[in-house]
């Protein structure tokens, strides 16, 4: 069987119904975003939302939640949101501006949406938000695109 | 006693001297960046170096070191660098750009260092870069002053 | 007459109507942003709307709008934006992302929508399209607020 | 004659004086540069070096330098350094700290210098200082290579 139709038999037409079997097979690869506890909550082509509880390997010096895992967290839910389309996509960079801290036990959701998809480079913002609707975080994202696919491509033999 | 003269016996007045006590004053009570397994090489007046080895779990989907991770490192030497002068420090935000890629058992080093400190904020810059002395990421931190000291302080009663 | 008494004379109670003073006082003693040629399309407090005519002396080498003008259009926005509560408002820092070259006789629009604002610091977005709705450039600010009005304060003597 | 034969007449091999030949050909038809009055004082292989004299008509509503203005003059710096090697580059996207403001008649030096090139990316920061040595801004661009080069193309016929 070729390869091409092996991908028509493994890969969703619908783009929502793609989007999620990207999400999941994205998961299930992604030690460090599982190892967060990080959980998806949502993807949609272009978006998605995940929930993550800060714990206390997630505090700094003053007792607040690292503004490293704020990003962690908010690059993760940028990274399903812009490979939602199945086509490999990687960051360029990023920028975060934090608001207020969070602290341990705090339920934060992050909400990545696309505000721009051009050529092989989009830009996403996330807000991260804590369990009262307080916005902690405020992460900007530039993709870039690159070879391949995220589910649905056999490895080359 | 009072709180004023405690304070200058447990804090020492060389500036290095006062950077290496709030190294390791602040690393001792640092759960993430001890959870990371962060190391601190150096630390001096508005600079620290600190290096890291890339574990599986900080592996994202396309199994290279997940973009939170090396923010995160990169962020706990940005922390490191600009409290080193015993004045408590946030960081307000920070740009960061990916270069290349890390994986699974890179040694990874972080070198911040302040390029403008003005009033209550600042700029740091940290370069990221493997055992190969390839850049791996550039990062740019902004820093906010707030009240109070990292070391040296009595808890209020 | 006391200085306090002749604020309260000269200052609109109503955000809106304080914010269209604050936009004329403004643009009355802004001479980058009138040389530019913005006009101001709208304020509100958190909120401005602009426009510019790319002219022929804001090309670049490529014969595009220069970056800098895309930006300069784009950070006046904001400061209208900033300053709409007449408190005095500085940019300590802008990110922008370029998404697609604007054109010498484009009519471009810059509007700018609070995000945040929490103590002296706030961010703002802005996004700026030309005359068919393309996105030409994401604009992130973050702002810090000074001592004194923008509007209604009697010069010291 | 061919087209690539009258390539090699017209540029340069050696990488300074290529440098040199691209800066003073960039300026020739770059009308915004030429506008604000920035000057070219060096150029070579991923760096560059302008100054600029603060005009009443760069001036903002508080009487200080537009940062609109600081950024436009930091962006030329950035295009000539990343255009430095007769290849065709843009803007990506910038990020600009503001650190004290400019004031009218002051002359401002913008420095440029490449922090990474791989592939068609490169990353540069860009100092601009003041008359005194002071830092006002740090501006850090990212670039994007495109097609074409700077200097010694023919129009295509």
């Amino acid at each position: 069987m070729s390869r091409s139709a092996l991908r028509l038999l493994d890969v969703p037409n619908d783009p929502q119904a793609l989007a999620e079997a990207v999400g999941t097979g994205m998961y299930s690869i992604d030690p460090a975003t599982q190892a967060m506890g990080v959980r998806l909550e949502m993807i949609a082509p272009g978006e998605a939302r995940m929930s993550m509880t800060v714990r206390h390997d997630m505090l700094n010096g003053h007792q607040t939640c690292h503004g490293g895992f704020l990003f962690a967290f908010a690059d993760s839910t940028f990274a399903f949101a812009c490979n939602s389309r199945n086509l490999n996509t990687v960051a360029a960079g990023c920028t975060i501006d934090f608001l207020a801290p969070g602290f341990e036990g705090d339920v934060l959701t992050a909400h990545a949406q696309e505000r721009s998809l051009a050529g092989r480079t989009g830009i996403y913002d996330v807000t991260v938000t804590n369990q009262n609707g307080k916005s902690l975080a405020l992460f900007r994202g530039r993709s870039y695109r690159i070879k391949g696919q995220v589910i649905g491509e056999m490895p080359e033999i």
